[in-house]
């Protein structure tokens, strides 16, 4: 029977053997949320980066590219944009490649390299994602991006959101899995109030991004998969 | 505001600066509700040891010290006991010190060395703990030992009782102390229940010990609160 196992932050990758499992990378506020809305847009690529400069760097390769950099939820000066979901509509991205340094979603991402296929999931492909997942006859990782290498309750929820969408395939769940699946369930009913009780609350506030919020926590809004091919995040075909 | 927060594994205790907290250590399936048991029913001290053979040198010290040594959930040849509860009765451990070895509680202690304050928590104790940390006006920290250095459950919904007990204190809590406290509110009416669809079920019931699960998910067995002095855990006068 396959696994299907939910790593809750980045710091615990290294009690995973990642080689053995297709890898879901979950940072949904707001990353992956992000890269999945842009590449439904027809972003030709996403390459994520894990160092501002190293961003920056592609400057010099030409307009085709598009430079998102952001510290602390805040757009770095001199780069086209961040990490908000609306940067990412198809006139902006269609046809471009954006280059992305984020937090804690690239982070997580590097620490994937070794596993069978690196995917990346969010609200908005939900559903997408796991009839994709179903049909694969592997373990699956679900690795939340958390906050700061630390849990946070958002990527979680999303983990339990999955677990669930696959509950009628046998696998072996582990503790985290059914933890997910279980706090999922006290708050599908309306995500965004849920989360409001929690810590990213105050700390997305302080952001000013309450509207990317709710746009992420939209369902099935694309049917795209990104997929990681060498150094880029591009559409599953 | 003082900070109750919950560390859901030792991996993640690098995240935290523990100088600033009293810790609690959890380790509920068996080392920290043997612990409380233990001292609750008069052992002088435990001293908490993290290798089989640092154990096994108190041996020489004389018939004072009963020792204790477990590896995957079995005693160690040549050892008094291991982790069961029904080893740490009033009749066997009465007036002794204990020497401790366990795979995952001891392993969380050490890790919070620097801590205000360590002190053992498990539902045999759990009212009586919550009682002393309201009085305190210090940050907390539940530190859950888990399984091999990975989240699990039954650490988790201990944690999320605490954070129950202190609600009428105005804390800050962080993501995890929110979602353990959540899987409590889900588990608490059959807490074993609760448990039998984990990983950990499969885990225990390999290693034959049942009946030390159900022992230990009792509520308010003992008022002792386990603190540790030095290097070892002594009753908190």
């Amino acid at each position: 029977m396959n696994q299907l196992n939910v790593c809750l932050t980045p710091a615990l990758i290294p009690l995973y053997n990642v080689e053995d499992y297709i890898v879901v990378i979950i940072d949904i506020f707001r990353a992956t949320s992000s890269i999945c809305y842009g590449i439904g847009n027809g972003a030709e690529a996403i390459i994520p980066v894990s160092q501002v400069e190293e961003c920056a760097a592609y400057r010099e390769k030409g307009f085709k590219y598009l430079l998102a950099a952001e510290r602390d939820g805040q757009v770095v000066e001199g780069f086209d944009f961040g990490n908000s979901p609306f940067s990412y509509t198809s006139e902006k991205v269609w046809s471009k490649t954006i280059v992305l340094t984020t937090t804690n979603g690239t982070h997580a991402l590097h620490l994937s390299r070794q596993a069978k296929k690196i995917v990346i999931g969010s609200f908005l492909n939900l559903t997408s994602l796991c009839n994709w997942l179903k049909k694969q006859d592997e373990n699956i990782l679900l690795l939340c991006s958390g906050w700061k290498n630390n849990f946070n309750l958002e990527d979680t929820l999303f983990a339990g959101a999955v677990v669930e969408q696959l509950k009628d395939i046998p696998f072996m769940l582990d503790d985290a899995a059914i933890a997910a699946n279980d706090l999922y369930q006290i708050g599908k009913d309306d995500i965004n109030e849920y989360l409001k009780k929690t810590s990213h609350s105050e700390r997305l506030k302080k952001l000013g991004i309450e509207k990317d919020i709710e746009f992420c926590l939209q369902l099935d809004l694309t049917t795209a998969i990104p997929v990681l091919e060498g150094d880029k995040l591009v559409k599953l075909s």
